[in-house]
């Protein structure tokens, strides 16, 4: 079974949470420019939800792009992946709507915190798939990054009910470290293909 | 004509199906956790319809993937399938609304049995299109689970007007059975490759 | 310019359009099943529009499964039938929340009619590029099934004011016909071959 | 990494854009034509945003046509310009339930300048990709069309407070201004391959 399916069947899931979340920017009444004013907090959580989305959509079409073989566990551990990622629009608007409050910015943290652990629990189901030389694995390594955000997500979620703009500046800072390009995958892709041809 | 086309309309048409259901989970107005507390039977429901949707993908792909061409008749078998999943959000939401209430509980069933009657009669065309040696009537054999399924719901039904637990038991159960991973097809798939090498 | 996009994209947004209808499918306030009773005719006014698109969906497949090329105007008129066929999911919706009323049921034939002429407009570009010894135009020849469709609903447009329900009629008569499967490009293209072939 | 994907999911998300628009001609109360009346100015408004994404989603799929590489910047530049293009059904929306009031219209603007800058960073980036012998930098020549666009619309905007039909004026013209066939791309695409052949 190829993996072309799988990949278009997210891309098509991905597009769509991305693109339902602009509806909770709900056309405001009125027609002055000041009506615009009580949607900022509902565009800035949407602006960190499209970067998160982004990220993951760029991720998931790098991880994928180390694996040949789809087997049963992969579909549902993919199926897990766009499920918390599904949240994300609900997530987002109910942190919007309440300019950040505590509850629905520790909320949110949740949806993260399980979107990254179902992510790394489908990086390890294609590690496992690729045997003891697996690509991924090498291009991971202790794969710090992937790890290091669900441990921050973890301490962001109690911490949003002391501070909620400690929370949203550690979900700020994992978007920024993972916006910063990530070469693993590419290096390891780049090597294979130098030790191939060598 | 081939069947990528209708492999990639179908996936859109699910992959729409399933985030569409999390637009009946509503933006709560208040910013506390307990506000998320009316909404745990919306969400559970979700997560219901949620697997079921990716079981007919799953099984979908699987099944398609034993024919090579597309006939009139299999793209209309096809829309048939989609117009009963595309109940999914509607009877979802209602159920979830309703904390299972026996009606919408009941309903639920029906689109779950007018889908598995479609999902029936798309395997009866395709096995039909595929002649005596057909790939996937000897996958699915007698198909008690497609059939069993069919049953199930249909005791379902009216159960909910009696006690409607008994009958989401059984819609977890039936999701259950399919979860299990099946390698009907997957066999023999890799049988015939047994055979034509051999 | 390869025509795979054009498909995909057309796919893309037909698969919205069907899906984003079953939202004028409002989960109903109480719970028991006369909750539904309202609901009937949006369901019936969806079916009638799945159906439509759903033929949509498989002419336009079938037509351009004929065409190799695209063009600038290809692109164009594409888009110019896809803007009309946008519009079902409004029209359908006005059309079941009014219980098919005069002018609802005659505004549904203005896009059934503009989306035909769309239609056929296409495939007249179609026909265009593929030079004199034009497939497309061979299969359909005269067209007497696409013209005489926008005639029935240039037809019934006025005749809502009078009794809208020879509108529907006519709305329901056409897309049977079309259901009906018509082999004019499957004959052209197996004839064409059996002639490559000779 | 091939850019098969990029495209698709380009295609997905501006496909849910197209069709999340329609959302906001909402189904009206009243059964007669006159019900049709109020939402004449959020179909006009429809009408031109359907027009401009059909325009994005045309040179988008030229533009992607020159290149054959998809470098990490290149996945970040394009979601960039998804992200702008996301926005526009909540500036359709907001235009036209306000019948082009000043301040609605000048925000549109801002929505068109913002794509139309995300556009030509995508485009340079390309260029950049392309290297000193690249492509798309000979199609597009100085691009005065793509600068053009931006100027306009920075224009339209404080003028829309003086008179908002000024600046509806302005979008019209640089909408039909790129609708007229634009063959810069396809010219150089052609002289290319007679140069490779000659």
């Amino acid at each position: 079974m190829g993996k072309n399916r799988l990949e278009s069947f997210s891309d098509g899931v991905i597009a769509i949470i991305i693109t339902i979340m602009v509806l909770e920017l709900k056309v405001p009444q009125g027609k002055s420019i000041d009506a615009l004013a009580p949607l900022i907090p509902v565009f800035l959580s949407y602006v960190l939800s499209f970067i998160y989305l982004g990220i993951y959509w760029n991720n998931h079409h790098h991880m994928l792009h180390t694996s040949h073989k789809v087997t049963g566990s992969m579909l549902w551990a993919n199926l897990h992946l766009l499920f918390w990622l599904s949240l994300f629009p609900f997530a987002t608007g109910w942190m919007g709507a309440n300019h950040f409050a505590a509850a629905p910015s520790a909320f949110y943290g949740v949806v993260l915190l399980m979107a990254s652990v179902a992510y790394l629990i489908l990086q390890q189901r294609l590690i496992a798939s690729q045997g003891t030389d697996s690509l991924l694995k090498k291009a991971v390594g202790s794969d710090w990054k992937g790890k290091g955000s669900a441990v921050a997500y973890l301490i962001a979620i109690p911490t949003a009910f002391w501070s909620q703009w400690v929370s949203q500046g550690l979900y700020v800072l994992v978007a920024l470290v993972w916006l910063v390009p990530d070469r693993r995958i590419e290096n390891a892709l780049a090597s294979k293909e130098a030790i191939d041809l060598g």
